[in-house]
């Protein structure tokens, strides 16, 4: 079976070269604030992109794949890693060079000029950028061709396997029950107060304590480092580098969840099982999944009444100026204050959903031509009315706010709504084998959610899809309902309901 | 001239592996503390480095040189991108590569085991390994030949165009003097004392005072960073990202002067003009012009009466608890205490040439055979007595102290005292020029003799050559009459001689 080792090596290497190109993203991204070198570093960075593509599309590539096939008797490794393999290189040499540059030029200009819009609440400006974007996220959608309709192509290369269909059963009939949930929560007459969230925490003190919880959470600070920048988020630079960075910029506790949203995406990628270590099978499975991992640690976990049993008391004596008089009881409550707004990153869990479902209904819309970019404001405001009952005063607050079209993403968001009913479901099956584990997170312990997590899930990084993985787990394909039920059952104590 | 264009677009891309590569080994040093992902990043070191030896051993290289060889009007840079070229090629071809590989792993088990030796002072455990590193190294000056003489071809590496008997002939004749001149010094009634750096300087006040003295030497924040490491270094990650290191546990004051030090390598990387961006001449020219830009900084400048004037009182005020009743006389004279002591890299600018001079004879002869390496101990002690007058009590404070043997280094170390004759022939003619320099520095004002450095040396990187550079700068050739100048003028007024 030597074959199945040329191929783990031969894609080793390229993943070790996206190893080196995470490096060079976050060193960016971590240590050249301000610096003169940003040319240097996207020439560096394109030159490892081209490198990297140069090995994908070789002829030996294909080669190896073919080999591969041929063999009838792989086990699970093998088969995920040949299938990954693959798939990796379709998609490399069904995109000409061109298109593949053009992509990456407009998605350059495009960032830019939908950095000037926001700024400067001017939509029109990026009407021209965003027309192109979409036109050239058809091209490569109908060159893929993964599945019959361009928009299931593009979310494909999120959550392989998903489509624009299945996910639309899934949001269509939960859409009215968040809509009437949020409705119940906002109209109860005793709403839980986030005041205290306007006052003023010293950020030095706040990443202090972000990396006291970090440690708690059994972030392993021998694989990974914690460090500051403008948006956080986590990259790998080895199966053993996994590093998560934090900001202290936003109101607090953004700093805390992020923080702990952060640590669930490094908890995933620091648990994949030693077997696969730089192969290409050694990363989260999909979007969806990974985000159900640092929302079970961020939401579920780190938003609960015993999370904040152990925690409430060490916040007290970091910030005694706001929070010695302030109960414990108050504070659970401000943190769980669900309140339609906005701003999709500074949503509550409960409203979040919706706004993933206005963008992924919009998104379809655009790909299939149905609406038009100019369109787009309008349809924004009035849809998200419709969702949330309230109306963006303008497209910085509205249609602007998001970096992922400018970027050329397109297809992605659906994930972050899948990433919250993968972890209610998920979460409910934890519950049922172990109905007391809330009880260790008063107590300071959270290794024992880890362990089941790592067991279940982490330890097989990309082995089986998301909806084997979730079948393997929970027995049953992803439903929605456990997340409807999870919401009720959380948020109608709180709001005394 | 597209075939000039070709060669450096073609060695553009070699360049920035080469930046790349420095990433990761700055990375490692810097954030990497304690790390487990130790191996995978070393894999993707070694991914790098074969990237870069494939690209450079490839028939399109040759072929590029080849159609670059029949121009015969080229300008200074497009020959001297030409030679450099050439000679990255030949070196890169004339070594197989199984030696390499060899070279290389041999390295990463002497060092591992020199440190053990160094740490459990044993010299007998490194003699295989020393041995072997010994052979390997003749070896790989007899594949490259670019001299008559093995010596000469590992100096050649480090100090292109130097010759061992071309160094002797410079070292040979100061010998001598120097240790007269140290004997003169250590014998005078009136010395200075230095025990005001016994006592414990805060740490991280020392580093806050070292990036003051960053700023105000006109380091580029926008084109680097200063980070802690154990050990101080300067590596250029992009022609705009000149990194320094300063480290804060050895006695003060090394911190300050050893992150001068590095300062003086990174403005001849940062001054290098803009033309010569991404190119193989991106670079300083010689391991020795290098050190002479690290050593006018720390030395001339940094411990020059009219460099404390101006920056001891700010001292005084972040030490108030050891300096605010010691007088600035004192202090200056402590800064350029002079003693013969065993540790090269702690020792004092006048005994610093004796240890190289030791380091360089000894190389010397166990390269041609003349010395075994069981010996070693024996004739270090012996010759260590003669230059400097005292016997080291044991290896470690011995022939174990250097990290150089056991990475595969022969041959480097002249080109740190050659950078000190560089240096004091360089600040002869700066002084011609403009003898008033010194009251700049009174004034916290360095950007005089920065310029000055920039236009005569900095900006040309690696387009002329050492011996070059420095008749163009002086009108002469190395002569190692200035330093011993420099010396007795300074020294003899701080012994009060």
């Amino acid at each position: 079976m030597s074959v199945m080792k040329e191929l783990r090596d031969y894609f080793s290497e390229i993943m070790r070269l996206n190893y080196i190109l995470a490096l060079l993203g976050w060193d960016h991204q971590v240590n050249m604030m301000g610096y003169k070198n940003i040319e240097g570093r996207s020439e560096q960075m394109a030159l490892i992109t081209k490198l990297i593509h140069t090995r994908l599309v070789s002829e030996k590539t294909g080669k190896i794949i073919k080999q591969a096939e041929k063999f009838q008797d792989l086990n699970d490794i093998d088969r995920a890693m040949l299938r990954e393999a693959k798939r990796a290189y379709d998609q490399e040499t069904k995109l000409p060079e061109a298109l593949v540059v053009e992509i990456q030029k407009t998605a350059a200009l495009a960032q830019q000029t939908w950095q000037n819009a926001r700024r400067n609440n001017d939509f029109k400006s990026f009407i021209p950028l965003l027309e192109k974007t979409l036109e050239l996220q058809r091209e490569k959608a109908a060159k893929l061709e993964t599945h019959p309709d361009l928009y299931s192509t593009l979310i494909d290369l999120y959550e392989p396997g998903a489509t624009y269909d299945w996910i639309a059963n899934i949001f269509n009939p939960i859409k009215p029950k968040l809509i009437n949930f949020v409705k119940t929560l906002d109209s109860a007459p005793n709403k839980p107060n986030n005041a205290i969230f306007d006052k003023k925490f010293d950020p030095d003190k706040q990443y202090e304590l972000s990396y006291e919880i970090l440690k708690k959470l059994n972030y392993d600070f021998e694989s990974g480092r914690q460090d500051r920048s403008t948006h956080p988020f986590t990259t790998s630079l080895g199966s053993l580098d996994v590093r998560i960075t934090t900001r202290t910029t936003e109101p607090f506790p953004a700093c805390i969840t992020g923080t702990i949203h952060e640590c669930g995406h490094a908890l995933y990628e620091m648990g994949i099982v030693k077997e696969l270590h730089d192969t290409i099978l050694c990363t989260g499975t999909s979007m969806g999944i990974h985000e159900s991992q640092s929302r079970m640690w961020e939401n579920i976990v780190g938003r609960s009444k015993e999370f904040w049993i152990y925690w409430y008391p060490t916040f007290q004596k970091y910030f005694p100026e706001h929070l010695k008089d302030y109960p414990l009881e108050d504070f659970h409550r401000a943190v769980n204050y669900v309140h339609p707004s906005f701003i999709r990153v500074e949503a509550d869990e409960v409203t979040y959903g919706l706004h993933i479902i206005l963008r992924f209904e919009i998104e379809k819309d655009l790909i299939d031509g149905n609406i038009g970019v100019n369109e787009l404001p309008e349809i924004w405001n009035s849809r998200f009315e419709e969702l949330l009952g309230i109306v963006p005063p303008n497209d910085a607050l509205g249609v602007l706010q998001d970096t992922h079209w400018g970027s050329g993403y397109i297809g992605y968001f659906p994930t972050y709504f899948l990433g919250n009913l993968y972890c209610a479901q998920i979460y409910d099956r934890v519950l049922k084998k172990m109905p007391h584990l809330p009880e260790d997170y008063k107590k300071g312990e959270f290794s024992n959610l880890l362990n089941y997590l790592r067991e279940e899930i982490h330890q097989y990084g990309s082995i089986y899809r998301a909806n084997d993985l979730i079948k393997r787990v929970t027995d049953e394909d992803l439903n929605p309902d456990y997340f409807m039920e999870y919401l009720e059952k959380k948020y109608k104590p709180i709001y005394g309901l």
